[in-house]
């Protein structure tokens, strides 16, 4: 650009001068023009071209990449431009369909301080305790909110949403019982896609399901695990049910029931019914709908089932100095542990839909919560009292809660007027509406229903006027009388000053990508721009119901379209369904669709998965859920596939092979030469491939799955595709298909769907998620980047990330051993250091290095995954040249601490590393015994002095935080005797 | 409310309790009711209301308030729907009009993390160094923008606006010359509002302002201060000034030269002229035109005035371990302390806005700048040379940077041409046009003015196609060699996440209302909500020009209206204007009402303002900027007015009396029982009385200041109307006024305004700031502030401030003498507690308990003011009693900490008073030498264990940095020189 040099006397105007300034690409790929050149001479090539070439293996090396829209990428205005287009034709009706999804006044100090903070969404899963506690209370604070309310004393801090919380519990019901009675039985009160949902995730474990009337429920058989019943029911009826409990436990069924947390402030709670496990979803307080999510679920049980609950568990422990702390508690149930020993495959969570609706009871308390509750209640009550007065319709008889039900002639034809008045309600069957009631609904509302209902006629009262005349809905028996959320937790932070002081407080003890790099192998943790995160709180798409007619949502389905088709080219494949909830959901979902085309075509006995040694510990687990029989194979010593191996594996399972699941490049940071192979051999021998799209991040643009050989892969949107990684969650993790899978894609029992682009017939496997295109309000982040990068922006993202690996690697080579390398002694996106030696030469384990880097102000890198006793680490692209230089000069400082101890210099078992983190309250002790000085243990980089992010705790203990189980807020007065002890 | 019983068995429902349950007073107010009870029990009293009625004199308590709008309270949602449906009756036309607004993109970045964070926003004036690092590093970056691009070496952190910033300018000439020569020269070529701003301020201090073309500027009198041009000139035209700034010199004048900060990216800087002052708005610099404002003025000048400038001034210092470290410089220039010699009364300033244009240059750097500069000034090119080929209009010839002069036959018609297109262009009279291009302009745009210009006629080329023959119009000898912006700050944090980081990073180093209670004494910094923040960054409200047609802001002015009558119900004034951007611009908007009053009267002579001495430094300053002669009269024991003196005073001044300037509350923090007396004898003797609404807190809903007898008198929305005091503004100081004073409220000459509700006539007594409604972007905030609580809500809030203020002083009472009280014993909102007997007890002066309070965790209340050797403590509602009491605890353990140096039992000299604050370098520093161990510096209350602020240095040495004057950024070996020898 002839306006860029330096010589002044150039006068002409160029037409790229011109062109807009706010371009995106170089905002979030750091390494400038200059940076990338001078980078790969120093990993050994004189360009980044040349790098990639010698990295990349040219068998699957894509020409270039070119999208039918956004080819060029929109800038940052352009891109805020067109999502207002959008949301323009996103209409926000009035919803009162209820069916787990209802509108919530957010807080707007939360909406502030949290889901628009990157403070807290850019955070990572709290596995960095030290510099994690702020949410890990927060998320105490969800587990305690889960347990006074359910009347259950566990919870876990987070699942997928309702539907997926119900076939956890589910498959929870199966492992009580041994796996020994097969039938899981349905209640008919439940919601349809709680109801699909277990229907499709009953097959893997073997599991018949039956959906009964509640009347009909049989138990004779004597093979039934469990039943699953809802509280208040799906169309609203609220029942006691003390017998039915009693009645399941005589004959040895376990008893799930899914309910409303809401509901639960003024109805007896499913634990005092004598209820084993409990699910739900926490949307309604304070998460917005989003046209189906994100929003946390909930799973909570008795203390006999806590170490067979599925999910990330916080829990309270000590720390280095005996000083109460959190930490996450009982990891070995994980998958990541577990395997295909799992029965659950979750990872990647809901936390920050967690933490929202933990703080939406903190400020509003026990009482906020019951006035809201108790208001709902009312309005229905109002309704329910007008629509007999009017006597147009049949209000059905019963108690409820929020949801009325009404018998009518013509629910459609109701249904329609509502739609003219801008409401949308539940048409249950074309006799029966049900209207269901929320926080945001006023008396007005109420009125207008009236209309409604009148067929035109007059209304001859206002639904104030009849207020006084309702009389509160819920039968004695069932009032609850228990008290819950007593801690002063919930009853302090009731103003907007205060709240927003706990929030912040909560948020200065926890490191964020607003501190520095998080170099989290296979995590991805790249920018996550504002512009990408900035539609996500418009109304227009926060607000609409994921069951509202999808004419209202026509800037929500135009961008499913769209996000479909540039999924497309950028994988190869044909086909995507947006709607599984995360990548381990992806898994699941994708291996189902094998499942389902084998099935179509008559192999019913194809089961065999293979798996190497280095997946990811959600990959056997999702194998294991489909009822894959698991076939285990190794790696070479370069980290590469055995394909001799995989082949012997493949032809023995020949018959009955069904998939392979293989991450690209390796989760060893590596591209495989063999890959083509490899997909070959399984092709060859009848089985699908299922590629984890973990790592896509090291393909787009040049490679593809499709292109590699791929049949199906699932996306981790919060990685490759710039969703926040909130804590924890959400994520979203959509698959994308060969054409002859097309077919299988999951529908919705509510709002139908498949494929996006459509295949030409469909055959859903059934239903993986609770809302038809899963966490839709998350997908303008990933839709946003693809289309402000662009396909050149795109690519370029890939070759930095590669770029700064190598880069890294080749900076740390001399002080670390670098453990696996490609063909041309180049790393992918990600790369191994080995720490191995060090446990012999001065007894330090990995886990001492990840301390000691949080006194450097760094988040550690992925530790003992895939290799035990090592690191990887995964810049991303987003990291400038400083970043990755800053890193690295920690890394190395800390070989030479390490190498202190190898000489002999300093004590192997009190030495920096050992004592690390090191927070203030220790390290501005009045006693300081430590044989280093305080200067080292807290400055030991110059860039420190001028800002240091301060771990709170010292390092936090495992063990006895396990083997002292306490999962939620304590009565104070145990509180402060623990911390008096400590 | 019935449901809120606890006995469940009552069932009917309350029409009251089904109405929306998200109400906002609660939020906002603190203490609940039982806690009301409880603290007036405290205080003495059995309610908060016979607090109240104790508290504020009978004969000035107003029965109750009532709106016509809103009485009731808007809850959190209604608010957010009422702000859009204002919001959509703004039309966001494309603005061409230029005129000192331009569009710009702001960074989402910069607006997600600085414009929406509260963090940054709620952030009070940079007084307590030690906990303020990160905005004053953040301001030091703005003042080396400005001097970099200005080419002066000295620069202010900010003034109100171009307009206000020229005639600060014009008062430097005059002090400059020391008052001896009485003419101040304005080309025309200046903004029409800056040269009215310039003309009103004139004549406060007998100075003549004649308006020249610059052809025909004449010093041959002699009597000439200075003179004042632009650059570019308003209508587009660059022209070189060496000449002219040679002549100027000649002759012994002044060269002041408005400028635009973009175009100094291309162009030659004033300072490489000689210019002596430069002034000019940051506004493009991403920050949005508002309608208006709020936007970062500058002031550069040279080190031969840099002790004349006014405003703040950041500079370099050392703490108290000899690093380098900000803080405040020169605050002896400062009104607080000159008072009536001063020569500007400015105090509240732009901090917030000047920190969004720093971050914006530190964003782009100086070569993004430049490309944008360029861009623009290709565009501009583009469209005179279309134009030129188009041959409908004619293109005035000459140099431009990025407006382009236009002649025409019809200027009006062209223009509506324009409007129809959605574009507003600037008509200069019925044949003259100008379109001024900015950032945001794209080559579809230029394409589109084609279309207007060609009369109808297709046009035969695209904007795109003409770029190629354009050429750079930039003459040779005004092209920018100088280097600017070169250091590393502007030269590193380009990407998103780089920029993310270090935005954090100076945020982290801040104390904040996200922190704890800010308890300033005459600040009122109370709960900043998110939903008042809200509106603001909506487009429909930031990207609208000031001068666009006002049909087009039809939200706005609806807006306006509303709160005129809001507020006039509130003060019991009959008309507002809401054109001041601060209190003291209110002030000095206020004497130049009554002025003009006197002067329509016939009352020439009427000069002489009666000021107690407990006034704020503004008054003085202020008055005398209004060429008022300035008596000063004391206050009696109990800290009233001495009502005998001020009797005396209006008698022996009764035929020039012009005004009395009190505040009321008084400083005192004292309702003064003589207060209608006092106005009537002002009134008595031929002068009004202005009301320095500081501390309007304390009256509304309880009396206001139209009813106590008050003329006029400002109000401070940054204070009790919830504007966020950002670090030192965005302020808003509009003023009420009594229906005789009403016609002399300032209107504008580009857009005509003037009282709210307008008066039947109008003579305005000029133009007080350069937009018409001053910064109306932040009007969104009070109004929805006043919309939400309603007259109760603030009612509540006004008798909660003065419960909270009366419960601290009563715990603090035994432990600090407690200075004035009214005559039943108590305080008004805020009180003022006696340190001065330390002095002799134990060394310790009010700076020690300031700076010992920050290793509590708290910002030191008021200092030394309005009485030396105390602080001054304003609490709010918005505080729960558990921050009264943490910050009441603090000040007693300090009281403690002090009891111990009289007893002896430590040293005088090392203490932890005088020791503090303990920043972590010092606290964990390998030697420690003082006689308090570091567990007493640094934890000494409970709460800090759990979580702590800390500051980032030691106590700023104030001394050491006015002798060693450091403004600007230094070279990195400067800077590296500085650390080492620290
Ligand atoms: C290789 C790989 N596969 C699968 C997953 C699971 O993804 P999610 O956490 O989104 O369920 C992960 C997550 O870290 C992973 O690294
Ligand atoms: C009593 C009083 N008057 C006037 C002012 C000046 O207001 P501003 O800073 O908005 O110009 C202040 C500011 O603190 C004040 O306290
Ligand atoms: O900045 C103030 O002095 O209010």
């Amino acid at each position: 650009d002839v306006l860029m040099k330096k010589n002044h006397q150039i006068r002409l105007i160029s037409v790229e001068s011109l062109k807009p300034s706010d371009t995106f690409a170089r905002r979030h790929n750091s390494a400038t023009p200059e940076e990338q050149t001078k980078m790969s001479e120093s990993v050994g090539f004189d360009s980044i071209e040349s790098l990639i070439d010698a990295t990349v293996p040219k068998s699957i090396r894509i020409e270039s990449m070119k999208f039918s829209k956004f080819d060029q990428g929109l800038t940052e205005s352009q891109m805020i431009d067109h999502m207002k287009m959008l949301a323009d034709k996103n209409k926000v009706f009035k919803s009162f369909i209820g069916m787990g999804y209802y509108n919530t006044s957010v807080p707007a100090v939360i909406l502030r301080n949290i889901m628009e903070n990157p403070g807290w969404y850019t955070q990572y899963t709290p596995y960095q305790a030290e510099i994690s506690q702020g949410r890990l209370e927060s998320l105490l604070n969800y587990q305690t909110v889960i347990t006074d309310l359910t009347g259950l004393p566990m919870s876990n801090a987070s699942l997928l949403d309702e539907g997926t919380a119900a076939a956890e519990a589910m498959a929870m019901c199966n492992n009580i019982q041994k796996g020994k009675k097969k039938t899981f039985i349905i209640a008919s009160n439940c919601h349809p896609q709680t109801i699909d949902i277990c229907k499709t995730r009953a097959d893997g474990f073997d599991l018949k399901v039956v959906t009964s009337d509640l009347k009909d429920i049989d138990y004779s058989s004597g093979d039934v695990c469990g039943v699953l019943v809802q509280y208040p029911g799906t169309e609203g009826e609220v029942l006691d049910y003390g017998e039915f409990v009693k009645k399941a436990h005589a004959s040895g069924v376990k008893v799930v029931m899914a309910t409303d947390l809401l509901a639960l402030t003024m109805l007896k709670p499913p634990g005092e019914f004598g209820a084993d496990i409990v699910v739900g979803s926490a949307q309604r307080f304070g998460v917005p709908m989003g046209y189906g999510g994100p929003h946390a679920a909930f799973l909570a049980t008795s203390q006999d089932y806590k170490r067979m609950m599925p999910g990330r568990i916080i829990g309270v422990s000590v720390d280095s100095s005996g000083k109460p702390a959190l930490r996450m508690a009982m990891q070995t149930r994980e998958q990541h542990i577990r395997r295909d020993k799992a029965t659950s495959n979750i990872c990647t969570a809901q936390a920050l839909l967690a933490n929202m609706a933990a703080m939406y009871a903190v400020y509003h308390g026990p009482e906020g919560l019951k006035v809201i509750a108790q208001r709902v209640h009312g309005l229905a009550g109002t309704f329910a009292h007008g629509l007999k007065k009017l006597g147009t319709v049949d209000v059905q008889g019963g108690a409820f809660f929020d949801t009325v039900k009404i018998k009518c002639a013509d629910a459609h034809a109701i249904a329609d007027a509502a739609t003219k008045s801008g409401m949308n309600l539940r048409i249950v069957d074309s006799n029966n509406i049900t209207v269901a009631f929320d926080e945001t609904t006023t008396l007005e509302d109420v009125g207008e229903l009236f209309k409604v209902f009148s067929g035109g006629k007059p209304v001859p009262f206002t639904a104030a006027s009849l207020a006084p005349e309702v009389q509160n809905a819920i039968p004695a028996g069932l009032v609850r009388e228990s008290p819950y959320l007593t801690h002063p937790i919930f009853n302090s932070y009731h103003t907007e000053h205060e709240l927003l002081r706990y929030l912040h407080r909560l948020q200065a003890k926890d490191l964020s990508l607003c501190h520095s790099m998080i170099p989290l192998g296979s995590c991805t943790m790249k920018l996550n721009a504002t512009v990408e995160m900035m539609p996500v709180t418009w109304p227009e798409f926060a607000n609409l119901h994921p069951f509202a007619p999808t004419e209202q949502a026509a800037g929500y389905q135009e961008m499913f379209d769209d996000l479909g088709d540039l999924l497309c080219t950028i994988t190869g494949f044909d086909s995507f369904s947006l709607q599984p909830n995360a990548g381990a959901a992806g898994e699941y979902a994708g291996l189902m669709v094998i499942r389902a085309y084998h099935m179509a075509r008559g192999d019913h006995h194809r089961n065999v998965c293979i798996i190497p040694v280095s997946a990811h510990g959600t990959n056997p687990a999702s194998a294991a859920m489909c009822g894959m029989k698991i076939v285990t194979i190794g790696t070479d010593a370069k980290g590469n596939i055995n394909i001799p191996e995989l082949k012997k594996a493949a032809e023995a399972n020949k018959d009955n092979l069904s998939a392979l699941m293989v991450t690209y490049p390796s989760t060893h940071g590596v591209y495989e030469e063999g890959i083509d192979e490899i997909c070959k051999i399984i092709h060859d021998n009848g089985g699908q491939v299922y590629m984890d799209g973990a790592n896509m991040n090291a393909q787009v643009g040049l490679t593809s799955p499709g292109y590699i050989g791929a049949d199906v892969c699932h996306l981790n949107l919060h990685k490759t595709f710039c969703i926040p990684h909130g804590g924890g969650g959400p994520g979203m993790g959509p698959i994308g298909v060969k054409k002859h899978l097309a077919p299988y894609l999951p529908s919705h029992p509510v709002v139908s769907t498949g494929g996006l682009p459509a295949p030409e017939k469909a055959e859903p496997m059934g239903t993986i998620a609770a809302a038809p295109w899963g966490s839709a309000l998350i997908l303008p982040i990933s839709y946003t980047y693809i289309a402000m990068m662009g396909s050149k922006g795109l690519t370029d993202a890939s070759k930095i990330a590669i770029l700064s690996a190598n880069y890294m690697a080749k900076r740390l080579e001399n002080h670390y051993p670098v453990l696996f390398r490609g063909v041309n002694g180049t790393v992918a996106h990600e790369f191994i250091i080995d720490l191995r030696g060090f446990k012999n030469t001065a007894g330090i384990e990995p886990e001492d290095v990840a301390k000691r880097l949080i006194d450097y102000g760094f988040h550690g890198p992925t530790m003992s995954w895939p290799v035990p006793g090592t690191l990887m680490i995964e810049p991303t692209e987003s990291e400038s040249k400083a970043e990755l230089d800053r890193f690295c000069d920690a890394l190395i400082s800390i070989r030479e601490e390490i190498a202190q101890i190898e000489s002999g210099k300093v004590d192997a078992n009190n030495n920096v590393l050992k004592g690390a983190p090191h927070p203030p309250s220790v390290l501005m002790a009045d006693s300081w015994t430590k044989p280093y000085s305080r200067d080292t243990a807290a400055f030991p980089a110059s860039w420190l002095r001028s800002s240091k992010f301060w771990p709170t705790t010292g390092r936090v203990d495992n063990v006895y935080g396990d083997r002292n189980l306490v999962c939620t807020l304590q009565p104070e007065a145990v509180e402060e005797a623990a911390a008096a002890t400590a």
